[in-house]
């Protein structure tokens, strides 16, 4: 038995505001780093965690007020030296949430930074997020993903403007929409057309079985 | 703090062996399980181990006698239910050799089984294998992961077929060739020419630089 390690989870929540990456930090009660801005995290309860995926769910919630939809394990960050308290390992999580979800806080729970202006974070934290980010893009690239930080109906601009904001790069639109089929994850929505200052656009959603196999936990 | 989960790593050491995947298992010493055959694991020492790559590194080489060039963190399997003694989570790893540091078992520590052949394992160790196998082969299409089951110095026939076993299909000779230059991680060997019963062979291997860059740890 190892009796002395800390086993805690946090949690990476992304969401697109205002067309910039951002992330949920939260204020720390307690000591170490007491008041200062960290990505939500907390103890495993063997009693009551089912697992390291349960446990980061009821983290999140409990700290934020928060439920994601898409939640997946990210990385362990683990070693003697990433937390005072002493040998520790961080089941590290990240979750994906259109912006909408987060209008509820009322209680001012968290605050919302862009990932490229994180202030300085305790632990490994900022360690944490440059892997949520660089695991986010290099996903992105090849998956539905993105579509977790849309709304449930969207327009296709809306989809290639996601995407370009996660992968960091403009994209063609011909080519985006050549390869939308191949992708095969969107579908339109039988007489759901937005009307814009231009022409109307159709509107599209993540096919729902697709949402389903984006659960893809362990295998 | 929650003193009563048990954390542990456990390795998924891959060798082509007869151009089949194959995985390194172990003969357990101590109940649970006495006797069965399994991964190599073991608890990570909080006054040793520097962090968990470190005491996988140590885990591997006290079990089986063994070091892998590559080693890489692949998911942390959890909960309350994969171990008889109570909640646990096992940091699993894996890791690449070339066969022939395989012969060195001069002790019998270690047995050689195909992914596709595997006795019953305790655990959840059968999932861990899988995750490993599905990880391999997802990051082979697009690295320079399989070289790592390569000779230091190989023809370019020997690699397409290591590329096929782990991708389980064949591959188009001229497409492959013409893919190398794009992946840019092999370079020919001055000189190197392998001699064979068709016509001389060139010998390449995988550019250093490269190689270095494939210890991708966190970020």
């Amino acid at each position: 038995m190892n009796p002395t390690l800390i086993v805690t989870v946090d949690i990476v929540l992304f969401t697109l505001s205002g067309m910039r990456l951002k992330t949920v930090l939260t204020r720390r009660e307690r000591d170490p780093f007491a008041k200062r801005l960290a990505l939500p995290g907390g103890y495993i309860h063997a009693d009551d965690d089912h697992d390291a995926l349960a446990a980061a769910e009821r983290v999140l919630r409990s700290k934020t007020g928060l439920v994601s939809p898409y939640l997946e394990q990210l990385y362990t960050f683990t070693g003697g030296v990433r937390d005072p308290r002493g040998w520790s390992a961080s089941i590290a999580h990240y979750a994906l949430v259109h912006e909408s979800v987060l209008i509820s806080d009322a209680e001012h729970r968290f605050e919302l930074v862009e990932v490229d202006a994180l202030p300085e974070l305790p632990f490994d934290h900022a360690a944490i997020v440059a892997h949520a980010v660089k695991r986010l893009r290099d996903k992105s690239a090849y998956s539905s993903l993105p579509c977790h930080l849309l709304p449930p109906l969207f327009t296709l601009t809306e989809l290639q403007q996601t995407y370009e904001q996660i992968l960091g790069t403009p994209l063609d639109k011909s080519v985006f929409r050549r390869k939308l089929p191949e992708l095969d994850f969107v579908e339109a929505v039988p007489d759901a057309i937005r009307q814009g200052k231009h022409r109307p656009a159709q509107l599209y959603r993540l096919r729902p079985d697709r949402r389903l196999a984006l659960f893809d936990k362990a295998v």
